[in-house]
């Protein structure tokens, strides 16, 4: 009888095929899973899947009285509470890096999308204010990829493949985060010296409780009337009413986000700018990436269920 | 007395302001010039500021007895008849360069807008549909910049900075232009060559009567279901109707145009589709490109009023 396996988090059925091959998949739709399958059931669980931020404090690890391990799809493990994990001897393991490109790759079409404002653009043209030659002050000329300074905010590996993708535009790119890396690019001892340098500030720092909130209305204040932010970590890293705030009265020229506070929600006060660029959580999301991910979860729930350690374990965990 | 310069094509008032400075400037508004200024005064004209795109044949020329210069605002003089220009002793003068880095860029949002989808994602955010979970074929995930193969079809000085920006996207890089150089792409000795292998068609050729229409049905056809095609060369090269065909019928999967045959109008056919970002020929349009395209002008005018060679002229003129 193949091993089973509980689908914590909602999944698109295409995301979770590889699995169903090699384990019986127990899914709960992303609803409460005491609500979907029987406790004698749950109570038998010893691995699940998750997305890496959904909330799984000690309390819902509880439920669980046999879990062993919490695989999340993607690099993120924000919602995994480690301690709670490690004090019950549950595993943690993620998908390091195997999104990487993807992330910067979005990371990178945001910041482009909003620098040169191509919503505004396509809107232009099919409109056909363009065939009209009516003027459009958002159509105005900005500065260009060289003459930019983007500030790279955590150096992971998306933050690195940022970095050399801003590079090859010709760009300037400083970087601050926890550790100084010898990298050929300026480094900032702090986000403030940082967000005070730039003109783009890219979002790449690993979300968790020290980053909560950090991009705040002082960082975006330095930024300036010409600054841009793009955000491809997680929306807890930016204080998102600040940020609505500083879009709406122009502290800020403009932001690209793909990620927000309350997914699958974005604010209406966000929505409603024109000065936004807007992804739902697509970062991770091409066909590479995908089997990339599901590759290390494969990894992770065949070792898990062989005994041995997870080849992909959260490190911290 | 200012030496006087005709402003032949349409201009905004901010892109000639710097030479409002130095010229006295006729300025046609984009009209016949002969319907704005009286014969007298035109006859007198001896250099013009045009948009490399604006036609400009012998019939054009001759209305200007003492015409000595037609001085191109941009890289393109495709509008230029070279032959009849040289006949008559005119030089020609662009801006090579000033706006490479400008251009490579939105060929670049354009690629990136179009495979990664934002357009339609940024409206799926904005609609409500992600919040409540809708499904929409158009977000099913797509290859990733690593898994792609990415053809320059020509290689100036845009075809060189968009290939150095995709390589640093880890994507593989080929091109074909009539000179093979020493290069770290893979060199095609023919369109068709380059079609067939890459997935993605970055047109960055000189427009002229030699690649009129060259991207057509056939070439098309040859970048299949998954390719894309991106414009920032003219749209002259390109057969637009075959182009609308194969993106309506899923020929290939989309395209990203900065660029359109007749500008500035794009087709209703083009328009109403989906599966394709439009922007209305802002490729050079950055402050750091008017600059620089500004820069040859002035350099161009200054130099012919002192009857010396146009420091930026075009070659073959």
């Amino acid at each position: 009888m193949a091993d089973k396996v509980l689908i914590y988090s909602r999944f698109p059925k295409t995301m979770t095929a590889r699995f169903a091959e090699r384990f019986e998949l127990l899914d709960t739709g992303g609803k409460p899973a005491h609500e979907v399958f029987p406790a004698e059931e749950l109570g038998g669980i010893r691995a699940m899947l998750a997305q890496g931020g959904s909330p799984l404090g000690a309390d819902a690890m509880d439920l669980f009285p046999k879990l062993g391990t919490i695989v999340c799809y993607g690099t993120g493990y924000d919602g995994v509470d480690l301690k709670a994990a490690a004090a019950r001897n549950i595993t943690v393991g993620h998908s390091p890096g195997a999104n990487a490109a993807s992330v910067a790759d979005i990371a990178m079409t945001l910041m482009l999308a909003t620098t040169r404002r191509i919503l505004v653009a396509d809107q232009y043209v099919r409109s056909g204010d363009w065939a009209a030659s009516k003027q459009s002050p958002l159509m105005r000329a900005q500065a260009g990829m060289p003459s930019r300074r983007i500030g790279v905010y955590g150096m992971g590996e998306i933050g690195r493949k940022i970095a050399a993708r801003c590079a090859a535009f010709e760009s300037e790119v400083g970087y601050f985060s926890r550790t100084r890396y010898d990298l050929p690019y300026q480094y900032f001892p702090s986000l403030e010296a940082l967000a005070d340098w730039c003109s783009v500030l890219m979002i790449a720092v690993r979300a968790g409780a020290e980053t909560q909130n950090i991009v705040n209305a002082d960082i975006l204040r330095r930024l300036g009337a010409d600054g841009y932010v793009v955000n491809i970590s997680r929306g807890s890293v930016i204080d998102e009413k600040a940020l609505v705030a500083a879009l709406s009265d122009k502290t800020i020229a403009g932001a690209g986000l793909d990620v927000f506070e309350m997914e699958p929600h974005a604010p209406d006060a966000l929505t409603a700018l024109p000065n936004v660029v807007l992804a739902p959580h697509i970062g991770g999301h091409t066909l590479d990436s995908h089997v990339a991910m599901q590759n290390c979860v494969l990894a992770n729930l065949t070792a898990f269920f062989a005994g041995k350690p997870l080849p992909y374990a959260v490190k911290s965990a």
